[in-house]
């Protein structure tokens, strides 16, 4: 295994085998190169890929032979499996996004990991680029975690955004999300809930440190979903998720995936298309809910590259600082802007030419007439600090005013 | 430093030196305390309290020879600063929740921890049981972070967040959140800013790797804002947070707190109350958001005994199941119900009884005619799932009913 970032000074390259190159193989390629002065900023070594291994290229022993670590992105349980256990059993840490693999045969590979003392970690196995498999194994590693519930698919919670958007029918969704990418050809992994089965199981594992292999998570898709349902649902103020359940219950634990409507003020109700979430409840914690992009090639590859670091680093780094960026004083924002003015012909046009004169431009606008004095509240688009709060001083200068000119923040984008 | 697990069988306890018992330590004592056999169990080692250091009671010296490990919580910079200095010198790796220790005096104190080889781990100091810290430091310690964006603190949030439900003022509102325990006697640090400002210098810090300290850290606090805004802000669709923001700007940073209104769909606007999220932006990550409870002492020192086991465990452990929980299959739910129905007398009353004569309660009713049949659509409170099942089998029995009734799981809790 690759010696601690401490006393690697100087040393050789880490080689990377890599197993699969397809959109998240690729990707991990492209992602590793353009992240390695990073990399060895953080760990103190180089990174290099020793070999890869496609379905027509490559040869398994020899790449092995020539890598320090493993990397597995080819998906598929064979003969992923075979691979990563020779890789433990070779002494080489292992890093894959194998949901299939963890869920069918976490047990057995968990356990070469322990015997060989080398790690296996997959970050990337479970709702993309959150990091809740580090979350509950190192925050909550000794937490009483007694519910984890999630929005592990995202496929599947795009077509139920979709569906309950617009009220089309799941069928005419599935063919809106298959164009945009968002589903595969045979989309049967995903809408039966068995690819959400699979994350649940190695979350469950996770959570509470009890062996759940796929075969005993229970799962219900999306097929059946009607329209009819989200349109009722609405009405009784309800959002439907594909939700993935694992918590403790009379004495043991229960995994299952079925659809579900939540009510509004769950933390999961936000999460709306393609986009995965994960909520961990345990006396010591309340409820942390974690949100992101469920899948995309670079974001898994992010995922693996994070783990990839975490073991070539050993122990966290000790923050030496690499860079020495000026801190920006002045920048641009948009702004709401509260003007108390009295109720008189041309104030609008005054105020209007004000801004105008220093470049600020408003995106809209509310006014409200009230006895002799009027107030005008706005928003303005992106400009720099410094012009907008010179516009606001020469507002303020007007004859117009009631009060002085009352500014307050706001994020323009509207996601 | 204490030796990794791997090698630590039959060893000698961790011995923790503890500084500081307020509401944070005690909480500390107890957890380490109620969960020393889950700490064992992730590490392989026990922990035990080798002494605790109070204003009136303890000698710092003696308890620095007597520990292994030295846990900060203490808060202030005088004397905590001296003390972490004084332990990491003398080669103890050290957990602390100090956020104005680490704002203010961060580059000393990691280059005292870098020197000695020793970690000093903080997740607690900023977003309370959210592993923001350990997300941007590992998950993230090597991706191009763009920026941090944060409600960092909880008790503005709760003011803002009551003060848009009800359009009570300012100074109301915080006579509540003085009452609730949300805000305290002299509130100036959180209503003012700064204590977010710390926050976001240790994020800022660790995203963007540069040195950053509080002084450098604008900020602007809500003590402004009026019932008002809060009402246009309404018409205009947005909400108001007082947000941390840490940002790459023009080839440098930008770190500063203000309040700022935000869309509907921005990940943060819908964080209300006491709650905290941070939202942390890539390009190889597109977006992620988490949250949970902004503090709370068994909160605070959850995330100091993730840190500690951190240091203790070393490298990740390689997931030896420690439990064998049985798998319940049927568990408790609350559901949604569709029934098609013919619209005639009766067929409510029919319905309810099956409902009731299998101990099923419905919690809300949506009737709805539509020529000669009609929907009943229904929401019932949680019963056992083979009765609810049960219940299903015997209305699909019905004369009254036009198609195979249908169900969906509801999430009862209104959050």
């Amino acid at each position: 295994m690759p010696e601690p970032a401490a006393s690697a000074e100087g040393s050789k390259p880490v080689r990377i085998g890599l197993l699969g190159r397809g959109t998240v193989g690729a990707a991990f390629s492209e992602l590793l190169a353009e992240r390695a002065d990073a990399v060895e900023a953080a760990t103190g070594r180089r990174v290099e890929i020793a070999g890869v291994l496609t379905r027509s290229e490559g040869d398994f022993e020899s790449i092995l032979e020539e890598s320090d670590l493993v990397v597995e992105l080819m998906g598929g349980t064979d003969p992923a499996r075979d691979h990563v256990l020779e890789a433990l059993r070779a002494g080489r840490p292992v890093v894959t996004a194998n949901k299939q693999l963890l869920a069918q045969h976490g047990a057995e590979l968990f356990a070469a990991a322990r015997e060989a003392g080398v790690q296996l970690r997959f970050e990337a196995a479970v709702a993309g680029v959150i990091p809740i498999v580090r979350t509950i194994q190192e925050s909550f590693g000794t937490t009483e975690i007694s519910k984890v519930f999630g929005i592990v698919n995202g496929t599947t919670n795009f077509i139920l955004t979709e569906m309950a958007a617009t009220g089309a029918g799941y069928d005419e969704v599935l063919a809106r999300a298959q164009k945009l990418g968002y589903a595969e050809a045979d989309p049967s992994d995903d809408v039966s809930g068995a690819d959400a089965a699979a994350k649940m199981a190695i979350l469950a594992r996770l959570a509470f440190h009890t062996p759940v292999t796929l075969s005993e998570v229970s799962y219900e898709g999306i097929e059946g979903i009607q329209p009819d349902d989200l349109a009722y649902a609405k009405e009784l103020g309800l959002s439907l998720k594909l939700l993935g359940a694992a918590e403790r219950r009379d004495g043991g634990i229960s995994v299952r995936v079925f659809p579900c409507f939540l009510y509004p003020g769950h933390p999961l109700a936000p999460i709306e298309g393609p986009f995965n979430a994960v909520m961990v409840e345990a006396p010591a914690i309340t409820e942390v809910t974690m949100s992101g992009p469920g899948a995309g090639g670079l974001q898994t590859a992010s995922a693996v590259l994070g783990d990839v670091v975490s073991i070539l680093a050993g122990e966290v780094p000790v923050h030496e600082t690499r860079a020495e960026l000026p801190l920006v004083a002045d920048v641009t924002s948009s702004f709401y802007l509260y003007l108390e003015v009295a109720d008189r012909p041309g104030v609008l046009a005054r105020v209007a030419t004000v801004l105008g004169d220093h470049e600020v431009s408003v995106k809209s606008v509310v006014q409200r007439g009230a006895e002799d004095d009027a107030r005008l509240v706005m928003v303005v688009h992106e400009c720099l600090e410094s012009r907008f709060a010179a516009a606001v001083e020469a507002l303020g200068e007007l004859d117009d005013m009631r009060a002085p000119p009352r500014s307050i923040h706001v994020i323009e984008e509207e996601f």
